[in-house]
């Protein structure tokens, strides 16, 4: 098994959004003087994600990219908390790039610098070029590049987001390795050619979080973290 | 001026094409047991450039990357040498990634380092994602991400090519300097509406160049290196 590169889901798989967007309401809300709850916050801004891209996904509306979706959200999430009233036009889009300050999960930084050693490392992320290039600096993300729905102009898991990132780094699909935490999105790679590892994150969804709590099919590997996954790629020959 | 993205030309600005490429011409001859001009060969390489990316900004040929056009022209280089039976389909594979393996001019490296820590750095090339990806890791080029014409599909100096770049980034062209030794670039950027710096290569074509030796306009910087560059982007407020 040769692989030439690791393409990376980012939220939830590299970054805590949930923790990270959460602090970011509450120093918003703070600023106004509202007391709100703000993970309950960040899990609806969340909950409105999948269902807008399936509008693009299912050809309903033109490709626009994450950052505006994310500001739809913002936007709706207000209303929904009863709060639109207190945020000005400046202040939500200051807010809409809570998306741009996720905190990485303690192992990524570090088993991200062990994994590009030996091979291209790059996201194939929803989020935008611009999104995923601010995340990456606030984060100290160390990417080769930054792929993923920016160029391909199609969400996951349409299969054109990891055919277009495959391209971009003029690889086969079996040469290129998709790590997630998301079985749905492995499981999409899969179809497209592309090696797949998995990567619980118990706690993407806080500590009742019901799914992907574990692989849900053979994966070519399943690793505890991005060390251990770096152990088991240099592990084998040419792995 | 705020300048929050510094994007830059690559081939001759940041590398030296002309000593990476020779080196990779006369290493492969060497194995053939060919006797060749090298830096001849380097040359004549790149002489093809210009004319076959006007096939496609003419709109007379659809947009396919560097890397296609970079061995269409070797494969023309490799008869006017007089020497195509000596390189098998594999040799000539090989022999394209030259272009990947390219030496950063000394200031580059330290240089884009310290401009890093204020703003997004990216190249702005007309090279693929995928060579612009491993020349940086051959090279040790931080990039925040890899823009230019792979996520434009049109070549510099059309306008498409800057300005994707400043969309994909979310900026405005005005808040996006592009870093140039060549003056033509840093034209079609100003006419965009980006800021613009020059940095001379008097070397990039040799100790006998006549081009782009100095500044032809009032850039809005025009620095020896890219060291001194950040100086002059630091030394003023919000620069």
């Amino acid at each position: 098994m040769t692989v030439e590169a690791l393409i990376f889901d980012v939220f939830g798989t590299c970054v805590d959004w949930r923790t990270g967007v959460a602090r970011e309401v509450a120093t918003a809300a703070a600023a106004k003087g509202l007391q709100i709850d703000s993970i309950a916050f960040a899990d609806a801004w969340r909950d409105l994600y999948q269902p807008r891209m399936e509008e693009i996904r299912s050809g309903r509306r033109s490709y626009v990219d994450l950052d505006v979706l994310h500001r739809e959200n913002l936007d709706a999430t207000l209303d929904s908390f009863g709060i639109t009233g207190h945020f000005s036009e400046e202040d939500r889009i200051a807010l809409n790039h809570a998306w741009e300050k996720l905190p990485p999960w303690p192992d990524v930084v570090p088993g991200l610098i062990r994994l590009k050693a030996n091979r291209i490392i790059a996201p194939c992320s929803n989020g935008s070029i611009a999104l995923m290039t601010r995340l990456a600096r606030y984060g100290a993300l160390p990417w080769d590049c930054i792929l993923g729905a920016g160029i391909a102009r199609a969400y996951k898991p349409d299969a054109r987001a990891y055919l277009a990132t495959c391209e971009a780094l003029r690889l086969e699909p079996a040469h290129v390795m998709m790590v997630a935490a998301h079985n749905d999105d492995l499981s999409a790679a899969r179809d497209c050619g592309l090696k797949t590892a998995f990567v619980a994150r118990p706690l993407e969804n806080g500590t009742g979080q019901i799914s992907d709590l574990k692989a849900s099919s053979h994966w070519d590997i399943v690793a505890a973290d991005f060390l251990a996954l770096s152990a088991h790629l240099d592990f084998r020959p040419h792995g």
